[in-house]
């Protein structure tokens, strides 16, 4: 094993158990006695460039395991996508702290950036062992059966679909509600474990895997609005036309006569309330609700799937375990293998590396608007304990006596 | 006491917790021998009217339970103001069907309706007790401490600021979050209670009692980004300017060059994307995300507050336990004895009926963009057990090396 330093950071969007797998790595870290520091990055890899380093060898256990518990990357993340050169500055920056391992949680980017970081110290004959620790609420990284984020956020769009699918029948309209995951639908997906009676909301799931076609959509709320008397939809904020164009553009084009095209298509409400005003407009119905739910999915507290957490704590764990018991750098993958239950296993940095995983056909019906058994029996084990219920009163009607 | 039948119905916005005392108020009233039959109005006064009844004497006292726990209104709600003409119609049917007892659980608009309806029946002389059971989230109920609902939605709200406060401070940028309460900044104000830090946010809070000017509103997120390189936002729904009129128009206005003014002020995105887009242009700052709770806070499943469980349970026992031991019509009000308890009285109708409350000056800071500790001591005990708690990494600086 490399005599040296541990170096941990986190990039890209948070999720609520990524501190789960900064623990873990950071504890598992602190066993190996050729283990001489531990060291976190703040903000991801913009930290290691300006070498802004915190001693982790130097926080109490007890502090450790809070953290853990907390949403968000307590280290502080980064959108940067390094190049060739910014990799090449973050070996430079390794190699002069005598950092022997590299871990950084991230999505798809970050596995490319470890993948780039580990042939810059390859070729500089400066070894240091390089793990890509997964998570992503996405859940798009290829070779996994689901990533450390993800069953977290779906649990959150389960109860707030289940929240919102009582309160429309309670004041019936229409309400849509947008979904993050811009190219992967499986969060909006999620939403169809809020269902439990047979008219319960969402009644349309809008994936980014399919073509969104507005007429198609209309013709689906209006027979939703037909036969329920009400409709929920849930809507991924990545829709598009045949081209690939978002929904929000082609909308928001044709609703403002000037076309200014200022439109903001991400952290803003604009798509629901562009196909709010369409369903108002075209369909004639009067109730019609948005919402975006926004950052709520991926940092919200107190809505953990237990399931999440402690794999995200296991992917932390066993990275240092390949990086110090194996012979090679990887991507850490989550495997099921039975249900429920997974195991793990290194991957090559460049089969993971910027590949991006969609809702494969066997999740969605074929219309297109709707999940298959297949994709709930994939979810609901992820979800984990305790998750709440909704119950009904039976109707036994009183005859009436006036009318 | 009266022999007859009890009526139940739920009216107004659904709340987390407004089963319990629709459950609480049928379980009481089947302990009483001169109640021959408990009857539920589905979808409120618009179901009394309709003489859509379900006869709740036929339901389990399991289901019961577990319908109490599901969050938004069990029976449906409606929208309806009844007008003199529409509770003389709502009269007759109670008239028709034997009811003595008619429970309405709602906000000051339905403690209205109970009003006129009671003097419809006095007038007619066919006695009907009548009560008001209190709920709204918007906590705004004259000669209450506070209203069964809203605890569970500032639950929400402080949940999701935590969360959202932690998202921030991973990726800093400007965060603003629109909050329910059109007149009382009661639930916007709660956002505060997700502050544990010293440089935590929500840095800012705007309520609806306090007159929002823009340029007072971009000079604060100045100051909170130079001092802490971010900004987080709470903004009610209902903020407006020196003439009563609410931001969303004169901001849509201003942006739309020609006006024409179809801008949607409630159940979008369209306040906090306007103001995101003012902060984005007029402070040149790239990083501004805008989210609308939306009616998350209100029917969200899995984030309720116990204390207000057990509150909205009693306050529908206790209606009963006032028509049947009791003189008088009224409207069950809830009394802070302690720190923290309650007891519960009955008030006049006319008392509660068409008023509203807002936030006592107390309770908000003289810059009017915080709450006080009189507020944090006020709403803390509402939020009920097992609130989740945020934990950092305490930071043990690395000296830099290249640098």
């Amino acid at each position: 094993m490399l005599e040296g330093k541990v170096l941990v950071a986190q990039g890209g969007g948070p999720t609520a158990v990524i501190n789960q797998s900064l623990v873990g790595a950071v504890l598992e870290s602190r066993k190996f006695r050729n283990v001489s520091l531990v060291y976190g990055a703040l903000h991801g890899v913009r930290g290691i460039v300006d070498e802004e380093f915190i001693d982790m060898t130097q926080e109490t256990t007890h502090n450790l395991e809070m953290v853990g518990e907390t949403p968000s990357s307590a280290l502080g993340s980064t959108r940067d996508k390094p190049d060739l050169k910014y990799c090449h500055e973050i070996f430079r920056v390794l190699q002069a702290h005598d950092i022997r391992y590299f871990f950084y949680i991230g999505g798809n980017d970050s596995s490319d950036t470890v993948r780039i970081v580990a042939e810059e110290a390859r070729k500089a004959g400066h070894p240091i062992r390089c793990i890509h620790i997964p998570k992503t609420i996405d859940n798009d990284l290829v070779l996994n059966d689901h990533t450390p984020g993800f069953p977290s956020a779906a649990r959150f769009v389960v109860q707030a679909f289940l929240g919102a699918n009582l309160d429309n029948r309670s004041l019936p309209g229409v309400y849509i509600a947008v979904v993050m995951g811009r190219h992967a639908g499986f969060l909006t997906a999620a939403s169809a474990l809020g269902k439990k009676f047979p008219d319960d909301g969402p009644h349309i799931i809008c994936l980014p895997e399919r073509t969104f076609r507005l007429d198609d959509f209309l013709a689906e709320v209006r027979r939703s609005v037909d036969r329920f008397g009400r409709c929920v939809a849930a809507v991924s904020e990545g829709i598009h036309d045949e081209s690939g164009a978002p929904i929000a553009t082609s909308l928001a084009k044709q609703l403002e006569h000037d076309a200014h095209g200022n439109v903001q298509l991400s952290g803003t409400g604009a798509l629901a309330d562009l196909l709010c005003e369409e369903v108002r407009m075209k369909l004639g119905i009067k109730r019609v609700r948005g919402d975006t739910l926004g950052y709520l999915q991926r940092s919200f507290i107190g809505c953990v799937s237990d399931v999440d957490q402690r794999e995200a704590r296991e992917v932390g764990e066993k990275a240092v375990q390949y990086a110090m018991w194996g012979e090679a750098d990887g991507s850490v993958a989550i495997e099921r293998t039975g249900y429920y239950s997974v195991d793990y296993r290194l991957v090559p940095l460049d089969a993971v590396a910027g590949k991006t995983r969609t809702m494969p056909d066997e999740f969605v019906t074929a219309s297109g608007t709707d999940v298959t058994d297949a994709f709930r029996l994939y979810l609901r084990p992820l979800l984990g304990a305790g998750m709440p219920d909704a119950y009904r009163l039976r109707h036994n009607r009183v005859a009436k006596i006036l009318k």
